[in-house]
């Protein structure tokens, strides 16, 4: 095991520097701008994305929300000063179920378009693929192009992914949230995965878990609420359209911030 | 001529209800954020680039800037709601310059990632290609990651063609400018530029005119300056390093607005 | 006009040496690998997309071809070797249409996924934009995935622009066509315009001209036909789809090569 | 358990119909066109990359191929008619060392623009981050754009990531290879590699073995070899450079056929 530590990368490829690594080793720190429609979809459909262990929040309906982020990372090395290789955009679902007596938010669909993003997002368990995201952002120059935090300002938001439109959000503003909890309140769990291509055993995952995302200092600021819009189409070779709307809430903007150093395994699926 | 009327669009393709067209008429309205070094390259490099009727600022002696900017557009039909089409970033290079007794700034130099905004640029004189460009950005929530306006803040910025990185600039912030007036200062004096293919008239461009950015309400707000670092190195096939930094002076941070209706046509070179 | 020789470029930007000019001058020679599909559409939806001077082919009835294609691109100086800045797809539409007595296909919609193109394509008359544009290719390597040109394989091909889905098309090979001309035989017409910003005159292009296509040393190779399948769908801020596919015929398979040194002017709009 | 099995998926997302999972279950097949240059290293800098258990093979002095590949993917459901999703670009390295008694190939970096490609990387062990890779194309139609496979005929291929350039090759045809596999000779070795985020245990991967790519049905087909140029050049962030040539051999252009069902572990370094 010797010359294996001399090799160094939190994931691949490891190299004697670490420098080539897809991401850097935690602590992981995240700033971000959001968007978010409120919206519920097909109870049962939602139900059917669930892993084992974890089932619907009766009470929820099929409660979920869709969720667009422009985000910013840093490691300990300014990464944040690299945003050609750092800086990404996120877009996913998260839907309202139960562990245990614990309510808690799943996230069964996630597109970012950066590889570092999809890197650490497999090591929590957040199943991610590749899609190209927008958010209309806010600027600080007054402008019809600014989009300012105010009453009537209006946002558009979307993702693709190898050339098909699979989600399409508008919110309007209409006033701000003193208390984001009494939106954003439920922790994440995920299923961390990673197959097994021997002949045979492909049904026997080298990884399967239930994780709960953990975060640091979590913050969320300046969160407006207004009236929603969200369309996710049917589209060829996708299944996301099982869980389109079937009734739109509330349109949410805000900026949240966290940081990640720890994962909480809550089950091993192979044990 | 009915016919051809009845074909809308500011630009291309023309169609019956001119949705398809790559841009929307004026009036056009931006709001953006913007990284901006002042740095000074060899006055003889900065000479060459200068189209006829503007020579070089001899007080200057080779000052350039070099901006990256993430823009936001909209024209009168709530084009910032569609970011996957009118959202966009921006590199370009200033060189300061004299019209006659009018101290103005020359672009020879611009990228940019989305072909609305290529096809505006041409419009005006702005020599767009396209590229890969990024910035730092500085985010609401509070985090390692977040990059406030605040002393000691660090942003990186860059731009790259066909996968050559062409330019890459870091600043560190130290205090506010109190007057952006006293940094960004020259209206824009562009090429406009529009060849012509017919065997044998290959050089007698189709349009060619030496023309002046015209801008309306114009706002520069929460500019930042500090220390800066810009890197233009040699790359195959270009040229822009002619004009890299023999010195590098202060960087700058700041968001700036202004619409776009009207353009000066200082000088026909076909005339 | 001294100082103006001095700058070279067949487009901005023009420099002292030209290396950064966004696409070389001519000679453009191409080569390819396409996919085309024959569709007729609403025969007044095509109509209505003609430009002054071109009429609807009565005879044609609407019809349509949708074309993908992978094109590699070299002027004098070994372009190909620069496939990052050189290769490119497109996409686009040609109608069929009357100049006169002249049968001629005339191109309303086009996209690529290279800005070299795009300015060689305005220069011409081609209304492009971006997109994203794939086709099943044919390998020599034995294997599922090879997709070799022979009977029973299978191709498909799609573009996108702004993260939507604008046409996919899926074709299967029957036979060799022996005569390519018997498919490909109408020149090609286009609407060369380039806007004008100044105010009051927006609506007076700077250039505004029917154009033919003139290509040297054309060559159709390796034709195959067989069964096609074409969707144009709806999407929001796009046109395209008023020329959906009311009935789609046969589908090509071919590699085509040409060279461009030359344009012919049919007419001036502005005259 | 029950409740696992009905999502399907061979990796994330998994879904009940298993339509949005990143990639297929095996057979994977593929087809490509490769552009290989054979270059020696700095012998230590190769060694200071393999893992334990692989050792460099000293016969070798350092020997590497930097690869090229255009990819086509398909699986059971003609996935080669989709290439806006499963079509691919590649770019690695492979060094030359020895497992025991056996000479295999390791590969330290390697790069691909799909993610479908990357989850399938992953889980063989190739170290996959995202890059923007091209090469030179061989057209069927005579041209100057052409290139075919005859003598004196030019490629170029390049990769690069978060846009700095990678690698640059260029290689010009001299004559065929009559048998690949004096060329292309040695089974590859990777490092299947998957993280751990617990606290405290971060040092302790998830998955760490050492594997055989195991491949049905290899084809080599149409192998040209000629005089070839590669540069690697030291970029931020990166450490590829490191084994950057000292010496550069032939260059070989090929099309490459394979399918894969299976892995061997040959060693797991957790136990």
């Amino acid at each position: 095991m010797g010359a294996a530590n001399q090799l160094k990368g939190f994931a691949v490829p490891l190299t004697p520097e670490g420098k080539s690594s897809i991401v850097p080793p935690p602590p992981w720190h995240y700033s971000s701008d959001c968007l978010a429609v409120e919206y519920w979809a097909e109870p049962a459909a939602v139900a059917a994305l669930l892993p084992p262990g974890i089932v619907a929040d009766p009470r929820a309906e099929g409660r979920c929300f869709f969720w667009f982020l422009d985000w910013q990372f840093t490691g300990e090395n300014d990464e944040l000063t690299d945003p050609a290789r750092y800086q990404y955009r996120e877009a996913f679902v998260l839907v309202d179920a139960l562990y245990g007596d614990l309510r808690v938010a799943y996230c069964p669909y996630i597109f970012v378009d950066n590889d570092a993003a999809l890197a650490r997002g497999w090591a929590q368990g957040f199943p991610k693929r590749l899609g190209s995201v927008f958010q209309t952002r806010s600027f600080a120059a007054p402008s019809a192009a600014a989009a300012p935090l105010a009453p009537g300002s209006r946002f558009g938001a979307s993702v693709a992914a190898h050339g098909e439109r699979l989600a399409t959000a508008r919110i309007q503003l209409e006033e701000p949230v003193a208390d984001p909890t009494t939106v954003i309140n439920r922790p994440t769990t995920i299923r961390r995965y990673f197959p097994q291509l021997v002949a045979g055993k492909q049904h026997e995952p080298a990884v399967d878990e239930l994780t709960l995302s953990l975060i640091d200092d979590p913050r969320i600021v300046d969160m407006w609420a207004g009236s929603a819009e969200l369309a996710i189409p049917e589209v060829a070779g996708e299944d996301m359209h099982r869980i389109a709307p079937t009734r739109v809430g509330r349109g949410y903007r805000f900026s949240m911030s966290y940081s990640v150093t720890d994962l909480r395994i809550l089950k091993d699926y192979r044990a």
